[in-house]
């Protein structure tokens, strides 16, 4: 039984979906790495990881949209917590309400994601942040 | 250590919660490790993993009867991503505020599961669906 | 590669957050797993396990009006599990949109928690409560 861990920083352009299926998934596959377990680690509490349908950019208008009213944004005395802008306090509940770590089973050097699965970081700041994810890999070579 | 991949495929009956608890953990069972770690993956994003109470079917309907007010089907113009019929894109929320995946720690050969506690696939499309489970464990035998 | 299991029992004081990241820090650093995966799971279908901004205190204030907002106590017929008192199906519905389970990569003997992450056992109940996680840790000394 082997580990690996990497960690990789993700630039995002604000609010919104970024697409990382692709960057994690050829970190696992040049462990060459059979049988094993991936878990993926946000190291944030204003940004999170999703999966979602990675097809129709619709569906990710509409999960930002439904996910903006649900946790509306600051101002006039909404939140306690304001110093940080009116955008971190309803970041805080959107990364409550979604995932700060996946763990994913690897068969034959892939994640097992589904046909139409994707994982995204979910930044929940409206300004570009730097985000870091750490990245753990446990398992057999074939 | 070892590893044991196995996938389950559940039939489901439209919207609603399936228990899948006897399964898994019979899997579990017959694979003999003492101690260890059970990952579930949902190879889906359009239905989701559920820990909850297994006693009452009051608490189901009523689980399911919050999330379908939080999350209003389509219509009308209410989502963008629409084609695929007016239960498709709040499935997708659905399954963003709930589980793709858990990891359940094993003692004496099964899930370390409360005396309350059952595992459900929750389907959210009002269509039944096959749904694949991926289950992966790791650990030692007794 | 080692495997460690321990169980911890939090007391709480009803409705509210209970920082554990001490408890657990201090637990796996005495282990001397120089790299691996740590899992917390949760046993009860009524509280669950959240990461969230260990600074604030306004966070936390913020994070718990949100939920009692979306999740509104019982009464008058709102919910068809009522036996238990008003607080307990809410609790199931807190507990069904936030956590758990976490699995957290160790590097370096601790978990890689970023700067401003605390791990939280979020009480849902009213009354105080005896909850019990069970942390499995696997990984291999330095």
């Amino acid at each position: 039984m082997e580990q690996h861990m990497h960690r990789i920083e993700i630039v995002t352009r604000g609010r919104g979906l970024v697409a990382i299926t692709d960057q994690v998934c050829d970190w696992v596959k040049r462990r060459e790495i059979g049988t094993g377990l991936l878990t993926i680690w946000c190291r944030h509490t204003s940004a999170s990881l999703l999966v979602q349908e990675n097809a129709s950019p619709d569906v990710r208008a509409d999960l930002e949209t439904f996910l903006a009213r649900l946790v509306p944004d600051g101002g006039a005395g909404r939140y306690r917590h304001a110093e940080e802008g009116p955008d971190d306090m309803p970041a805080h509940i959107r990364a409550a309400l979604t995932q700060t770590q996946l763990s994913i089973p690897i068969a034959e050097g892939l994640p097992v994601l589904g046909t139409w699965q994707g994982i995204y970081l979910w930044e929940h700041r409206m300004q570009p942040h730097r985000r870091e994810l750490v990245l753990h890999l446990l398992g057999e070579r074939t």
